[in-house]
């Protein structure tokens, strides 16, 4: 997984219908000092997630192991709130 | 998921057959500013998406999740036109 | 998927037995102005594909959707000869 | 595989069932050298690795063929320590 | 699949269970020139590759369809030694 920081939200009307009800996330993926390895990645929520917190982002066929998108299109998820990072 | 824009299309004769009638778009990979993290990938489009669109783009095997492709041997789908993106 | 640009062949003796009988390309992942991005991936060609030929490469698990190769120890597959690229 | 070194630990209360009792290290991937290639990946660590160990990282679908991963919404996972590099 | 240079080994006594018995090698990845892209990957040998041979290196789940691989934690293997690369 990879550290994430929530900076914004995505709407979209056209889309895969098994997007529907999922809250879209602007996600840039982080290193443990906050600085941004990859800006602006999107993936849905599953933990009550919302801007400006950190995250845990899970990748590819894992993101589909989490809550509620066994069936979706996604390649990304947000699975947990990250209370804090000891480095 | 990674936002998109859509810059092109492309055009092939031989080809897998399970890519027959599909609409393969030419999409850079970009982040929330509209900068180019990744030039020119491909990817079918499933929900009438055009050049010029802003869009969302799912990686690996969640592209063969969205509408119409889930035995054609892509690695990337065009899953939503992005509204609007709010940071 | 990638654009791919063929520039050469591998030959190997001592290889994963369901590879015996593909022939093994090497291909550069270019943009649509032909710039390299990725150097010297190593793909199966499904389409009739040969050195000099712009292709689309797919990935991961998508490889081994391709024609006869689903079986075969591959992440990478060249599924189309590229006709035209516009943008 | 990669070669990661454990640097830290992540403590998140609000997250996947599944993620719970697992022990999330942060662990950077690192070449044969120490050097840096990745800053900050999170993995569950299924071998008694700690901070200042060195060890394998496993990416993708792999990481839930680890050891109490198989239903985990995990991308990466630590499947050895390392004793020795020889090159 | 990519280009390989094997340039060492990794030895290991925690580690998964399905692990015992692989010979893990270091490998970088190269192009077709010899130039590291990606260094000190570490991928289990299924073709009886050793330190200084050319090899090629299959990603992701690609990997547990080679030789012995099929329930191993691992997202990379050698499947062939190179025999010649013509460009």
């Amino acid at each position: 997984m990879q550290i994430g920081k929530v900076t914004g939200t995505v709407t979209a009307t056209a889309k895969a219908e098994r997007l529907t009800g999922q809250k879209l996330l602007i996600v840039d993926v982080v290193n443990a000092d906050g600085k941004v390895l990859i800006a602006s990645t999107v993936a849905p929520d599953t933990v009550g997630a919302g801007v400006g917190d950190t995250v845990l982002l899970t990748h590819g066929s894992a993101a589909r192991m989490a809550q509620g998108l066994s069936s979706a299109p996604v390649d990304l998820a947000i699975i947990a709130v990250v209370d804090r990072i000891s480095t």
